[in-house]
């Protein structure tokens, strides 16, 4: 008999159905027993007057007959809560080991270390597995709305011959007995691609030796970047990463609708539009708020990012605000300037609830200032032949920006911290395990 | 006025455009020049009076009216060889400096290494830049139809506590103070998740220190990983690969017809399924054919795989062929023993033109199984927690199997090097640029 999944035996009551998956919750009432199966698609109680002996996460196969529960017992927090399967047969076809912690309620109270330590299995949680089907969406929209832009997507490498921007906290692996690294962010392929299909993205594995434990930061993140040439001004970069949040925003409402529920929490608003603000203006408007001055500093505190986050949802209702203008010294080398604001970058960072989801800008596209502009900051780029071979044979107008998945993940859910965003999250600590037992 | 795309001048003959792109040809013919502007929708042509000193891959903006060629000037060659640009204004937006070869005409007769050593302006050449429309239908249309499966996307980590398989070939990492590795293979990662999605499955870039310099091996590749759980035969596993790569086949005919007739191949021919056969009878079948006895080997020689290819070919009309049950120390250890064959595991290779494109088969799912199965071949399970874990809580029957998208892309255009199927290829001797010069 083929199998069916849990959530198509509804239609099928006085059917018999092959049914397959988890044991999530036994209740024994003496001679018959109830347990609640989960598979892919849903959960369904099963009752058995067999003495087999069921513990959570044991795997087994049911044959039985789909039947309307006695009236009083239906559960109406489940979508086949009307139905049971009266099992014939319950076959195990794997038997787990006693759990460390139960599985069955709807929610796990225990330390996120806990979890991690254990996280193939808390992983199966109701409450944890959803975290990454919203994730799964934010990715997938992020390709398909880009798609839809003309974008041509592609594979950026991970071992690179040079730290890409000059910076601190890049891992280092022995190649062949020479030195190489792992690529921090895909910029000087996706910028030497926009020479070739104008209009590119992609979905990347990026590391980053972050020597700090905070709840903000990992060392393997998941990052959406987009580039693309022939821009007219800047703010089509803004535009585009406006385009691609509301999309993403529209498609997790969609798809995941009963996840925001489970959450207790919806998709970030925006009114309309996502508010722009440059950084000193943004810092003029921390200080009439709050008194505190930081309208020297060169960037935006995590503090700051979250007073200018609720400015923007007090006075312009988005949850959203793009601030732009940072300081030449704060941005990579490759950053345009202002012709009109000089000192000043056509850059900016999304702040998304109070955290950075998106930093983009315009780049330089002239070879001479290009070079320029690294030597000045003691960037050996002579070192990166192709991406200056990019700008020797013409580069147009162009720009990009990069997204965090776990980031926009962990904004769209309101999870306190960024592992929780991660399937297999890995910081200074840990990487599955923590570190000081291996 | 806003820019318009090449491909959508045909429809504006009299109309005023913009258009922007790089130049590819000139022709000078003393007061008027011509040349031919490429965009990403395609290229037209371009007339202007102006002495403006145009070269190769210099990027411009042109203004101008869309204009009927002279009759007997047409050039059936491309779409919009009816009409041509009848150029105002001529703007360069960046210079090229002078190529090191001529990317004007329509094949690139150079050896690898060079166009390698300037990978950032031969991929723009339109024999090229194709290779990767190709790859990027390839890897989508792998996405697109697991999503109809049913199947979740998940993200696969790139550095990992320990050595997945107990192989040599691994780039080690020192992460921070600790020795970490770079994944070969999101193996177990894909396993623990069919404990938590029954149905998994990812992109990858997967890293292998391959010590040896052939046209089939990189030392970076994107792999394509999909496992599933809840199989009631292993033949489940092939079924889904035959339609994926069915899939793969009619996405690349339909959306890249232009490539195929540009590199005069078709897709690869299966007639109707692909043909199946075990190890030792493809064995058998290539003694038959060939006089050569591989009968006692373990494995399918790089001849062997072409032999059974052209069998495959002859007698069934299929340019692919499954070959199974390879020996138990030929496949990991956690490959599925067949109960009917004893010493012969549940594991396939999917052999396409002559190549290796696929790897798969049935997993063992009990853990006493497995851990023994681990300890007979030396590899120490103890250390990778979370995938224990996995099976101590209960595993359904499951498999999988694994993709080289570099490999699908060169056998479908018939490349003579997986390099040509690499944006960027990775090997001993480079890293974007050649190893001894760095």
């Amino acid at each position: 008999m083929q199998r069916t999944l849990t959530n198509q035996v509804i239609g099928k009551i006085g059917q018999e159905v092959r049914l397959a998956g988890w044991v999530v919750t036994t209740r024994d009432h003496g001679k018959i027993k109830f347990f609640d199966l989960k598979d892919r698609s849903g959960i369904v109680q099963v009752v058995t007057a067999s003495n087999i002996h069921l513990s959570q996460q044991d795997v087994v196969e049911v044959t039985g007959e789909v039947k309307k529960r006695p009236a009083g017992s239906e559960n109406k927090q489940i979508s086949s809560g009307e139905i049971e399967i009266a099992a014939s047969v319950v076959k195990i076809l794997a038997k787990a080991t006693e759990l460390p912690f139960d599985m069955g309620g709807p929610e796990l109270n225990l330390e996120l270390p806990t979890l991690l330590d254990w996280r193939a299995l808390s992983l199966r949680h109701s409450q944890i597995a959803p975290i990454f089907k919203v994730q799964e969406a934010v990715i997938d929209e992020f390709r398909v709305s880009l798609q839809k832009k003309d974008f041509t997507e592609f594979q950026a490498p991970v071992i690179i011959p040079q730290t890409a921007e000059g910076g601190a906290e890049v891992f280092a692996v022995d190649y062949f007995g020479h030195k190489a690294f792992l690529s921090q962010s895909p910029q000087f392929y996706k910028q030497i691609l926009v020479g070739v299909y104008e209009r590119v993205f992609a979905v990347n594995k990026t590391l980053r030796a972050e020597p700090s434990v905070t709840t903000r930061h990992l060392t393997e993140v998941t990052t959406l970047d987009a580039e693309f040439g022939f821009i007219d001004s800047w703010e089509e970069l803004m535009e585009m990463a406006e385009y691609l949040i509301k999309s993403i925003f529209s498609r997790v409402e969609k798809d995941c609708a009963d996840i925001l529920k489970l959450y207790n929490v919806t998709v970030p608003q925006i009114a309309k539009n996502i508010p722009r603000v440059k950084l000193r203006e943004a810092q003029e408007i921390i200080f009439k708020r709050t008194g505190r001055d930081a309208r020297n500093e060169p960037d935006l505190s995590p503090e700051d990012e979250r007073e200018i986050c609720r400015w923007s949802s007090d006075v312009h209702q988005s949850d959203l605000v793009f601030v732009s203008h940072y300081p030449l010294s704060k941005r990579p080398f490759y950053t345009f300037e202002d012709p009109d604001d000089p000192g000043y970058t056509l850059s900016f960072d999304l702040i998304g609830r109070g955290v950075e989801w998106l930093t983009g800008g315009q780049r330089v596209n002239n070879l001479a200032e290009l070079e320029e502009r690294a030597k000045g900051r003691g960037v050996d780029i002579a070192k990166s032949e192709l991406y200056l071979q990019a700008f020797r044979f013409g580069m147009p107008p162009e720009g990009g920006f990069s997204f965090g998945s776990e980031r926009i993940t962990q904004g769209i859910l309101n999870l306190a911290n960024i592992r929780e965003a991660s399937l297999f999250p890995r910081d200074m600590e840990r990487v599955d395990v923590r570190l000081k037992k291996v």
